[in-house]
């Protein structure tokens, strides 16, 4: 990060497939140590997972949540401060009016939150005689698309999916994301938990702009690094340029509400 | 196809890797065998792949072209009736008023032109040492979206991949957009002819709407066919609803012009 520009064109990256247990304040103090870990490695961009200081379930969220701010959160800020990194908090279950959200905060550096974001698009599944979980029966969704300024090009996912959807559409949807965009995709897991009631796929990912996995974890818990360079998403911009093919005199996609 | 059913709910598709020489009329001459062919194993849906009629390249375009309707498309016209199917024409070199075009046309059991595509991202890759190809020096692209009425399902891309983007992108995009949209997606590709100016990828694929491959050519001639069962695809959606949780009081794809 050159002091005086715009973009940091290159950086470290750091996502931390937390294994969650439901021990809510040893959730975030792991997480808090594994932060400072990866930020002592030189981590600019540090990322949390979905759901990181609660089992991921429904029955759990409400019992979980806390208001934003809140303790959680509070401590999420303090620790981008005291590591000068952007941290990307994962999400945990929110509490406001009664209702619950599945929501991600971001912090910059100084310690800012720069996002709110409460999931739009709740996971529901029903394939009978493999899995049923339904977040829609607890969780409300977000109601706002959330947008906030970033020295950086770069799509983060926390995300859990299962033993179910993970070996089918893990890797695909993110390496799908990064083709479709020309952008670097990260995804970040709970590690695997078997004798947890929801069992997350864990392999916390990073995808170059062309499709490839730079960087990949097991289902163990871990923290996945990689070094990004954006002069890649240049040039494949500039290789196969798709981005400034497109049509905007026939489609469009339109921002209802921001 | 039931008598008096509105949708097509089981059917047999067939793709056809035709390996394309630079002899106009016996490209299509052996496209109207396989076509047949397929039709006598059942097909009722056969696709042909992008640019069937001729080398793929810039500079052969303008030397194959010819107008629509013209021999080629009423070539097709005539082998759909005959055979009953719905023929997805890959493509042609397509001449009018000057200007040269890479056009789909798909025609009904009765022999209707339903839909002439001109393709609206023309194909352009430039990666030192590896490959240049540019659509875009003698085509132009098309100007508006094609919509028609079919009985059934289904995402069909007469495509040429190459040696390139082929072993990173093409099985991706098409499980990809499989998953994303929940629906049956085909790809029809030309043989591969590794002493042509363009070496296609081959590989012509069908995926379900879970992101399966069902069945895949290799690089050879060859038609693959695959048994389509929409229950499958009402079956997915279903299990994991994403279509119907789109949020379309937040963003909607807005066309512009059809």
């Amino acid at each position: 990060m050159e002091p005086g520009s715009k973009m940091m064109s290159q950086f470290r990256l750091a996502l931390i497939q937390l294994r969650v247990s439901s021990v809510k304040a040893d959730n975030l103090t792991r997480a808090g140590e594994f932060i400072k870990k990866a930020a002592s490695q030189g981590a600019k961009i540090i990322s949390l997972p979905e759901c990181f200081n609660s089992p991921y379930g429904a029955n759990f969220f409400p019992e979980y949540a806390e208001p934003i701010p809140g303790e959680c959160t509070r401590r999420l800020s303090d620790l981008a401060k005291e590591c000068q990194v952007y941290l990307i908090g994962g999400s945990i279950p929110e509490e406001d009016d009664g209702k619950f959200y599945n929501t991600c905060t971001v912090f910059g550096p100084d310690g800012a939150l720069l996002a709110k974001h409460r999931k739009l698009h709740l996971f529901d599944i029903d394939i009978p005689g493999r899995i049923r979980f339904q977040e829609s029966e607890t969780l409300s969704a977000g109601d706002s698309l959330s947008i906030f300024e970033t020295r950086c090009q770069l799509l983060v996912y926390p995300g859990a999916f299962n033993l179910t959807t993970g070996p089918a559409h893990w890797e695909l949807l993110q390496r799908g994301r990064a083709v479709d965009n020309q952008v670097f995709v990260a995804t970040a897991s709970p590690a695997r938990d078997v004798d947890s009631s929801y069992v997350a796929w864990g392999h916390s990912t990073v995808v170059s702009p062309w499709g490839e996995i730079l960087a990949q974890a097991d289902t163990d818990e871990s923290i996945v690094y990689a070094n990004i360079d954006l002069k890649k998403l240049f040039e494949v911009r500039q290789q196969i340029p798709v981005l400034s093919q497109k049509r905007a005199d026939l489609y469009a996609v339109e921002w209802k509400k921001v």
